[in-house]
């Protein structure tokens, strides 16, 4: 997990949403992307057989908050036109994790090899749009200053489910004193694209959380006295669906390692 | 504090703005306002001298939460044209409480023997407009049920003093689930001119409120154990600055009978 605030230095510009998708396709960088071209939409990536490509995405409509689906490749094309000038999901995602009936793989940084023409490509809206909103309007996220993300936590609510594709949902925490958790709520009901309002404020229980138990221990738990937990659907349930239907094929994102797209964030703001 | 629902059968067409204050300029009607033309914007009124208007004026634009101000006469006119046709503030509030040095000294159904030519009327806007909006959405507000209002409680939080006007922040509470407190804070955002955005939610003591003891004993303090206490900013307020103020004359509504004006309440929606 990464901050801009601590990358190192690069040999690409790193505002620039074309020259940082450039530099990863040609396997000069495949790191994080956080903080590249700030101003941009970057995307979780799901590629799944057409075998269960129907299924996923009535899924995503059906699960908007946690599955804010952006956009859907047509079957076979690794182009996405949708969201930016020459897009190859071939080659233009940092670093790209692959399973075979929901087990790990391996971890490679261009899946050009692995492309077959029954391939679908879903593109879902990340926090990062949001976060950006957050800070722009001076909203504490401590965990940013300290190179951290979120934390994320597993809930006892049921997603629902399509075909083999269920999940309990999964959620991110950020604390907020009680009038920046109503600003917070003001500012990322704009984004419904990109997870949107909360599902949740407050006593963890009622949704199934222990603070103190994070999903996969990624994130931080931090939260001062005064402070109130705030829960927003998170883009790990997508990936924890697709871990249970087990598909023959399916081609993710390294984590924190997304796709830059030619998106403005303030074009998926609602009002 | 009424309750459309049990309201007595009223003589004159109740849903009709017009027809409403037509009945109360007539005498024919005295009461309180809460459920007439539901969809129009019922209005809290304070009078006062032109000595004191501009004070009272900057006042609400400093305050703009407790003091959401939709109107101000001119000085020595009776009529808002602003906010509805042939509106005659002598004689079309239900009730009217006069002060004098602050302290009360009447209650009268017209003020047309006090009018004076240094008088100013201001409008504010109240919270029946996003109690409306809350309802229609299907939030449940359970103490207009029982004919009741929600809870009123004075805080520990300073409103920006203006010359004698100065007040610590009486807000109203409503109990909310935290996925409906989400809500009214998206559907309350919307109405910046009837109070707009809860200003705290939470830990009640945090704002030096002990939920148990309300401002005059008003409205109603229950709250289910899985509910949160959300906090709007109350008209209240300037009633108590004025009263601090002690302006010579000061003429308001009775409370819960309101100035029924024409302006839609999705009129003041912001988006």
């Amino acid at each position: 997990m990464s901050n801009p605030a601590i990358q190192p230095q690069h040999h690409f510009d790193t505002t620039n949403a074309h020259l940082v998708r450039q530099a990863i396709r040609l396997g000069l960088y495949a790191g994080y992307t956080a903080g590249f071209a700030r101003d941009r939409v970057q995307a979780n990536i799901c590629i799944l057989p057409r075998s269960h490509a129907e299924d996923f995405l009535l899924y995503c409509q059906r699960n908007p908050q946690p599955c804010p689906l952006i956009a859907r490749s047509d079957i076979g094309d690794p182009m996405l036109p949708l969201l930016g000038e020459d897009i190859d999901i071939r080659s233009d995602v940092p670093r790209y994790h692959v399973f075979e009936n929901g087990a790990f793989v391996e971890e490679v940084t261009d899946i050009s090899h692995l492309w077959r023409e029954d391939l679908v490509t879903f593109a879902l809206g990340c926090s990062f749009s949001f976060e950006n909103a957050l800070v722009d309007a001076g909203l504490p996220l401590r965990f940013l200053d300290r190179g951290d993300v979120a934390g994320v936590y597993e809930t006892n609510v049921d997603t629902v489910p399509v075909g083999d594709f269920r999940a309990k949902l999964v959620v991110t925490m950020r604390p907020f004193s009680a009038g920046d958790a109503i600003r917070a709520i003001q500012i990322t009901s704009r984004f419904p694209n990109v997870h949107g309002a909360p599902v949740h404020l407050g006593d963890p229980s009622q949704i199934g959380i222990d603070l103190g138990r994070r999903y996969r221990n990624v994130g931080s738990s931090e939260i001062a006295p005064h402070e109130i937990p705030v829960f927003w659907a998170c883009g790990l349930t997508p990936q924890l669906a697709v871990a249970n239907a087990k598909p023959p094929l399916c081609i993710t994102h390294a984590p924190s390692s997304m796709l830059v797209t030619d998106l403005r964030n303030a074009s998926l703001a609602s009002f």
